[in-house]
């Protein structure tokens, strides 16, 4: 037997969010009526709270009733935050979730174009055709630095979902039907939207003159296991009504085992992450299913996350099984990319290991109940 | 606005796990045939591969099915290990699940004395009778050490779960009626058990002659939102057929917050989760409940999770949340005792918090899905 040593785990990882400073919670600026959530830690932006209250998105409810897989919505507002932070680094400016684009409005922009909704930025569809909707969702975030004592909207980013499959019924509660919309549809339609709402913004006083970042995701259909990608930004400066010019985004997310006849940019993560799939099934029974979400970025892995589902319900079961993943992990997976497991049975998630871009190992954490 | 830095977190828990060594996975130990899970930590066992399989534990299926709380199962498993850490220190015995006491002998110990089951560790009762059952489950834990090249059973430890409240029916699919037992009830037949089950182990060659530690474990009722707790613990050395002399265990879990008329040893540490829960809820919307389980050990808070509700959707709200958290629990949450908080909505677990009891801040994780 090996002699076994203790190491100290130091976790310096962007996801880790680790608090200091002595007052953090509800630290005051400026008036007393405008708090933050917490000290930033260089990669994650604090949040304003105001009166008393952290200010939900004018366009969340709205976001939620259009987009019914989970994954769209949540890498589309996470994907849209890391797009902010190279233009409004999270250490000088303080984010906000969407004020100036009113839940009505949403509405309004997200309907098809009538004459009841001459807002509307889905295309007017006559009667007996089928007119593709390409807008899905938005998602509107803001900026702010503090200035004279108070917060002030220095910064704007508008992310626009669209659809990559138009889902349609041809009458009420009829059966459904889907229609394949081509790459290049989706971004011409996409940056024609990009210019209209870049325009009404102009309209705002508010938002005249700031700095405004648009981004083009296209989702993933409805039935997908990974969520769409972000496939173009643009950086508008204060007073810009068009956009002047666009950068390609190269991203995508894959299913891992892929499905036959599909693969992977690189084909050794797929390998590694088979290898490791293997291995722990081999070792320890009950295993339910092992699949991963691979998040690529000009076509290298960037991120990947593993869902372990076990029939176990014993807790020195999970707590052995956790201890050989963290091993197995590290000897199989793909290094030099964030990689996050979740172990999961039908009572909820069960433990869960990371390990940072930049970490050497995976730290482990079984979740306790008393 | 004050000026933020960021810091390293350095986690030195014993619950987080850190690999360590090179060949953690599948280090061959003695014969090719056995392997380890992993290197321990510790404060952690490493558990036994044998044949290529983890061992599942003999009696496991037995238990999930008369245990109708899973708190009682997953408590009973994880004390009663860290009672073996006493006797059996991780950093010299190897973790089994327990291979001795078979399937059929677990049923027929947990079922009641009849002519049909002399082995029964319940009472016999007699024909329209209500006679209670005390033994609820039985868990076997082996502790292993190298000799000879090959990996032998060195130490043993046994786990008698007792009900506190005993379910019946009158009649076959009737009404369930329930019987509160008393504390001294509980603990006269749990001891007697013990000695039972002592008793029989040293009538096999391979238990007779190692140490064996009982611990006995007051289950809570059905509907109890924490898991009972082990109230008895006896070390018996090799051969011996009688428990000698118990000692007593003093631990409980309460529910925080605690229901009207009933309070936990500490005050304090109830004010405090009282604070964090109503600085949070203040702050923000959408959160459908805050709820904790305190776990004492000798009259001191020892171990707390708290579960947090929300209906959020959004990533980004998720991220600002779990970010204010970590300062709100920094700030209001007692200090010196392992926390654990877990925030889900409908979706399953959305991130978490956690800081060990030796740890000066909390560190916080966003889960990921691409």
């Amino acid at each position: 037997m090996k002699r076994l040593g203790v190491m100290l785990l130091v976790a310096a990882s962007s996801v880790v969010l680790v608090a200091c400073g002595s007052n953090g919670v509800g630290s005051n600026i400026g008036s007393s009526k405008t708090q933050l959530t917490g000290n930033g830690s260089g990669s994650n932006y604090q949040s304003l709270i105001k009166d008393g209250h952290y200010q939900v998105s004018k366009s969340s409810g709205v976001d939620q009733s259009q987009t019914s897989n989970t994954f769209n919505l949540q890498g589309f507002q996470r994907g849209l935050q890391n797009i902010s932070k190279k233009e409004f680094s999270p250490d000088k400016y303080i984010f906000q979730e969407g004020q100036y684009i009113s839940t009505d409005t949403t509405y309004n922009w997200l309907g098809r174009k009538t004459k009841d909704n001459p807002e509307g930025l889905n295309p007017y569809q006559p009667n007996k055709k089928i007119v593709p909707e390409y807008l899905q969702q938005i998602d509107e975030q803001d900026y702010l630095q503090q200035e004279g004592g108070k917060m002030k909207l220095k910064g704007m980013t508008i992310g626009i979902g669209l659809n990559s499959v138009y889902y349609y019924t041809k009458e009420k509660y009829g059966a459904q039907y889907s229609k394949h919309l081509t790459d290049a549809d989706i971004e011409a339609n996409g940056k024609e939207i990009a210019n209209k709402v870049l325009a009404r913004m102009r309209q705002n006083k508010d938002t005249k003159n700031i700095p405004i970042v648009i981004a083009l995701y296209k989702a993933a259909p409805d039935d997908s296991l990974v969520g769409g990608n972000f496939i173009a930004s643009s950086v508008n400066k204060a007073g810009e009504k068009e956009v002047g010019s666009w950068s390609k985004i190269d991203e995508k997310n894959y299913v891992l085992p892929v499905a036959s006849g599909e693969k992977v940019p690189n084909a050794n993560d797929e390998a590694a992450f088979n290898e490791f799939k293997n291995k722990t099934q081999g070792f320890f029974p009950n295993l339910s299913g092992i699949t991963a979400q691979a998040h690529y970025t000009d076509g290298s892995l960037s991120a990947m996350t593993i869902n372990v589902t076990t029939q176990f319900y014993s807790y020195t079961e999970i707590n052995s099984f956790t201890q050989y993943l963290q091993n197995a992990a590290q000897k199989y997976l793909p290094t030099g990319t964030p990689i996050e497991i979740q172990v999961g049975s039908t009572n909820g998630v069960q433990s869960y290991l990371y390990r940072g871009k930049n970490d050497k190992k995976f730290s482990a954490h079984v979740f306790t109940n008393y």
